[in-house]
């Protein structure tokens, strides 16, 4: 007998899991549908800020990875857009939802469920749907709908200026998109410096570069309040009563778990607000697992293999690996999702500028937070051996345990070349190696391409000095 | 009382074990003097192509790390320039030299001796040093005074013919530096492909992009002797009988260890040539381990913890670490040079061709030959998101032991900042780990950057399907 497998949201939480559990059963087999309440599929949202930036051209749809068409005709995927789920009957394996096309209400039997919901961008609460409805030139840049209105908008603004709230990844990501469009740009963070998912002292360089293009980046402030004129945003009042002007207003003030259906349906989310999964992605309700319903991507808490707990990371890489271990358990193989230690990576390259930053594991104030004891080295280098002329700067911070001394997170920023390098690090801090392991570690060298001990290796000596 | 640590050679081998020594042992307590048959210490070898390419202006100075008057006022370091070594008494303790500058033969106590004699460049049996002092033209590029040479003829050649004997890492670095500057550019190599150390399927990139810039590359064959007129070469002759015309021979053929030495002090040494040690370096004879004599750098064998047996692999990475264990263990520390497992970058850079090279572990060509069973996974695809415009092109093949999934190596070629990436394969390959581990890895994302899956995770996904 056909069993089915529905999948709630057509992004890569879900859509993942709809192309992988088809490679293991065909369509006799497995039928799947998918809905989504937009019209987009597998989309990446990571890249709005840089279609935005008209570095991305031919946007929207070189932005979509598969769409709904390459899902119904390779995958034998029954996608259907524009279809909001509306309940879950998890226990009765149906769900209700509307098709917005044509108002009708609809219900769908189910054998297995993967809730892919995603995440909604914080909404700061001066900025209410009623203002959103009254008051132009304020922007989400988190779908592609949001992107295009954000890039028509900024098309006729040239000279303009524009405040942006928000100043972690999106927050720098779409800065600089829009000084690359010509705006004149103030970013806006409550953090005491950029990116607070690194240590401030490291931040700072990332702060300096987007001043020194002309980008006004105000720190420890947020914004209250919004003034308009003729329905058209003209500022954004901070909490310190002053006043920015403002022709357009971008709200990257991060996102939260779309999670409210599986919240009405008992099941359990963490304190994030994201759904609580297996390893297998598979949901819990009243403390015993569901073996057919599975939820994965921005609306999941996901296992940090550091802090060891779950917490909300959303994050594109995650999603993916989150929504294959799902699709590859319907399809009847075995999988399972490992976990996430925090690496991100991003830069600021507009005018030439280029900083690159990247992180993982935990840094010191996270370390700090946890209660949990450290000892760090920080080094400035060179990313290429120093007497080549364009050698990248960079600076490295390893953070371990003073007992163990196992590595338990890393920073990196500096030039060129300088974030991906994180991934060394990464993979240190996943496998518990050491500061000694790293010293041991055989880098690549060449002198265009890394000095002879590669940055993260000075930082590692370093560290051992001070293990001692 | 104070004991003396002699070190025999300027670079790197010994170098790194003289200031590592003193910082844990003073002046007062060790007395260190080096011995160095040139006029330089510490210099970048790997740096001579990008001076000859004139892309490194303010050499030879820039290449040296640290000079003999740093060495003498910072680390009180006895530096002795132009001193020959010509025989060592290792169980009197005793050393015979020359000094060059006076002619003086001269002999010297240690309490403690580092071998760092370094290698030779390969010289062709047709290219002996009678013919090497009656035929000018013909350069190695091992040594600052060869790069200098080699740079000076170049600057009186602009639009000549230059071969360059040796597809490896230095061939391609040459011939990289003599295009830059303008020469006509033909490489010769004995191995099918360029770049033995990779698969020959993925070394024809490389050969793709020097072809495209205008350089002739000759593989299978290798030069066999000389033209001459008035004492200056006038071509090579291959060794099916044909003749290349050229106004400059570079010989980039490998090195050999420096060894006649310790071969001589009845040191043991492997099949390379190079010197046995132990993993603090110090030296074997008759089957007992000096206590008080090292060697370290390119006149020794390292452990190649895949081949899981000495080789040489003589570059400046292993040099450093082992010189700096080597110095350590001299200053009364513990340390361990733990070994190493082939990892090499490099690139092709010339008229804004990119093309990156990074590999680890054992190629498949190299398994092959040792009769080990692999399976292997290559992927195609793109260094940042493929939606960017100008996200460069990757090959990724991984390698991996059928019966346990440990990957046992890595090999990368593609576009700019793809060399590096080669790091994570090499820790995964040092630390055993396998293709799910690397599908799990927490790699950085960011579309400019790199794509939602790693390459390299593509190549595991893809090595984990075939493994079963």
């Amino acid at each position: 007998m056909t069993e089915r497998l529905v999948v709630v949201g057509g992004d890569a939480g879900g859509m993942a899991a709809a192309s992988q559990a088809r490679k293991l059963r065909g369509p006799q087999d497995l039928e799947i549908i998918a809905l989504e309440r937009g019209e987009f599929t597998s989309y990446s949202a990571c890249g709005i800020p840089y279609w935005v930036g008209d570095q991305v051209t031919n946007g929207p749809d070189s932005l979509v990875a598969r769409d709904p068409r390459t899902f119904r005709e390779k995958y034998a995927v029954d996608v259907r857009l524009h279809h909001r789920v509306t309940s879950f009957d998890l226990s009765a394996g149906l769900l209700a939802m509307s098709d917005d096309a044509t108002g009708a209400e609809l219900a769908l039997r189910f054998d297995h469920l993967v809730i892919g919901t995603g995440a909604a961008p914080v909404r700061p609460p001066w900025f209410t749907e009623a203002i959103e409805d009254e008051v132009s030139g304020v922007h989400f840049a988190q779908t592609l709908p949001q992107g295009a209105g954000l890039r028509d908008e900024v098309a006729g603004l040239p000279g303009g200026r524009a405040v942006v709230c928000g100043g972690g990844y999106i927050g720098v990501e779409i800065a600089d998109a829009l000084h690359r469009r010509g705006l004149q740009v103030t970013v806006v963070s409550r953090s005491p410096e950029l990116m607070s998912s690194l240590d401030a002292d490291i931040a700072v360089e990332l702060r300096t570069a987007m001043e020194k293009v002309g980008i006004t980046v105000l720190t420890g402030t947020s914004a209250a309040g919004l003034t308009s004129a003729d329905g058209h945003v003209t500022g954004v009042m901070l909490a310190d009563g002053s006043e920015l002007p403002a022709d357009l207003v971008v709200l990257g003030l991060g996102v939260r778990p779309r999670s409210s259906l599986a919240a009405a349906s008992g099941l359990e989310l963490g304190p994030s607000g994201g759904i609580r999964t297996d390893e297998q992605l598979r949901v819990r309700r009243a403390g015993q697992v569901l073996p057919n319903v599975y939820a994965a991507g921005d609306c999941t808490e996901v296992w940090h293999r550091v802090l060891e707990r779950p917490v909300h990371l959303p994050l594109g890489t995650h999603a993916n690996k989150q929504s294959r271990v799902a699709g590859i358990t319907i399809g009847g193989g075995q999988a399972t999702f490992a976990g996430a230690i925090g690496t991100a990576i991003t830069g600021f390259w507009a005018d030439g500028v280029e900083v690159e930053v990247g992180r993982t594991g935990l840094s010191c104030r996270e370390l700090t937070a946890e209660g949990r004891p450290y000892v760090q080295a920080t080094i400035h280098g060179t990313a290429a051996s120093g007497y080549m002329p364009a050698a990248p700067s960079v600076t490295c911070r390893l953070v371990a345990d003073p007992t163990t001394g196992a590595i338990l997170g890393g920073q990196l920023i500096g030039g060129h070349g300088v974030a991906k390098r994180i991934d060394v690090v990464s993979v240190a801090v996943w496998h518990h190696l050491t500061a000694a392991d790293l010293v041991d570690a055989d880098l690549g060298y060449c002198p265009p391409l890394s000095p002879t001990w590669d940055p993260i290796q000075i930082a590692a000596r370093k560290l051992l000095t001070q293990l001692g």
